[in-house]
């Protein structure tokens, strides 16, 4: 870490943070920078075994930090916990997309309601804590241009996107009303070491990491639809950014990657990344993701890094290397 | 009703019919003009003293239509209801925005989780059925330009705008992924005889007809913003050319007025109407109300027009004369 980023971080040395998903990809990897940079930090996470908790992401700092158990439901629990903090980065969510269709009133208790509650216990016991909410691209739905700044009209492709709509218009609005200095993040797909791999919940990465450590094919579904992908520690920074930075209270803002590639490439850069030992196959998309697909997704994020100065730093193939190699040494905790 | 208007209609006759929040304003217009036109009208309303339920809006056809008093949070009551209709008209909802702020929570569950039960169930039990949602201009927020189109972002002013939203999407959503026949009206403020009048739940202009009618002067707050009103028959029209249009299935549209006013030119206009009885005073905002005003509000419902010929027919004067007929018949029975 460079002198220069220290002390832009100065903030967080002895500061209270709370991190809700803190046991999740972006929770651990922020909470394990927030340890380092001094902070008194607070990791709230329920664990469900859908969402993305899992202890391995926190066992190299574990002694660091302070665990509570809990769904961000339980006002009873957040009220205690919420009081006396400076920051809170609010990243428990459902991210799955075909959960939510499957199961959308649950998807809206805990992207809706708990949002809406979580705000509500602000204004009671930490009118002056600063937030910083995951939002997601998937509210735009099907882009209608590219790229996709956040003038896009916003109109979510699946029960999720709805969900984490309302939930990061909460945000804005009690900002606008109550002053809350609170923003949202729209983030592209996030990836990297403490990421779920088990399945396709958090994104199609995941799966495709697993099978290529299992030696097995992965299978890319389509392949000419463009994504980009953000590397956890990038997000990490946009995260450690947005907190500090006035300019950003009461926005939404795009957090994209370094740059889109088709499914075919991003497949290409992992079998390079593995050395050759990844391989792949092409299917058609199956009919209950293809109704819930958005095409090509390409984000403007120029705003956020005017504001703040961010960008993303890690490169693709670097990105992914490492994360091949943390699951080759941690793959038993993540199956 | 001209023969033109019968047969524009002609679907109507015989159709099974659900309209929830049935004896409100609108929902009880639409029900009288139903019933008129020979279709097998269901009321739903949970008759909660908030909202906008009031018998005395039925009672010159109460023979002619069914009434179930079920909360549409009732998923059991409501996947019964549902079941057989050709069409719903999704009226019901939390309406107040100073209520909205005060008990989120009930806001949500009303206008957010039970609208998503509500498709879910329409999936399950009656895919077929053609809807049509009452959304409302309060998603825009404070307009950043006028007239208002479709493509404005949304910001929500208050939680029961962030409710409406999200309530509205999903409406959007379950076309899109489902097929199911659903398109929303964002709504102006709507008046007429049925109207709440013993607060300003339901819009500004119930308390100054209520004041005018009992002799006092009715408050102006601020007085420059500008407001559109649209007449309850207007609105009943809307709802029944939107529900046998295709083209505006999958769509939110806007539906304004027949054209804005400011307030001071809306005071005029009641004090006209009531022959010169009706007196008001300008005050300052209160506090609590500026924090969620939205300033001037002027619609652009081109679009809506455009694709089923609507207008709005009452001018402003006479729509406001006959509330005042009505509210001086039927008084004791709005207080």
């Amino acid at each position: 870490m460079t002198e220069n980023c220290e002390s832009r971080f100065a903030a967080y040395r002895g500061a209270h943070v709370l991190i809700t998903g803190g046991v999740g990809l972006i929770g651990s990897a922020l909470a394990r920078r927030l340890a380092a940079l001094g902070a008194d930090v607070l990791l709230v996470d329920s664990m469900v075994s859908e969402a993305g908790g899992n202890f391995a992401n926190i066992a190299d700092f574990r002694d660091r930090v302070r665990l509570n158990i809990a769904d961000i439901r339980d006002g009873a629990a957040l009220r205690h916990l919420l009081a006396g903090q400076d920051f809170l980065f609010d990243l428990a969510g459902q991210t799955s997309h075909l959960d939510s269709m499957n199961a959308p009133e649950h998807d809206l208790a805990v992207n809706c309601t708990a949002q809406l509650q979580l705000l509500e216990l602000c204004r009671a016991v930490a009118p002056a804590v600063k937030i910083v909410h995951a939002g997601t691209r998937q509210i735009y739905g099907r882009p209608r241009y590219l790229p996709v700044d956040e003038a896009h009209p916003l109109r979510p492709a699946d029960v999720n996107g709805v969900n984490k709509m309302a939930g990061e218009a909460y945000h804005l609005l009690f900002h606008d009303v109550y002053g809350i200095d609170t923003r949202s993040l729209r983030l592209t797909n996030v990836y990297g070491p403490g990421m779920r791999i088990k399945d396709a919940r958090q994104n199609f990465l995941g799966i495709w990491l697993r099978r290529s450590l299992e030696g097995e094919a992965f299978e890319v579904w389509g392949g000419e639809q463009r994504r980009e992908l953000l590397y956890v520690d990038d997000a990490v920074e946009a995260f450690l950014r947005a907190a500090l930075s006035r300019d950003t209270a009461g926005l939404a803002l795009n957090v994209g990657g370094d740059a889109p590639y088709t499914l075919l490439a991003l497949a290409d850069a992992l079998v390079r990344a593995s050395d050759g030992s990844a391989r792949f196959e092409q299917r058609e998309f199956p009919a209950e993701r293809k109704a819930i697909d958005i095409g090509d997704f390409v984000t403007d994020d120029r705003r956020f890094r005017g504001l703040t100065g961010w960008a993303p730093r890690t490169a693709l193939d670097d990105g992914l290397g490492r994360s091949l190699d943390y699951y080759r040494r941690h793959m038993a905790s993540y199956l």
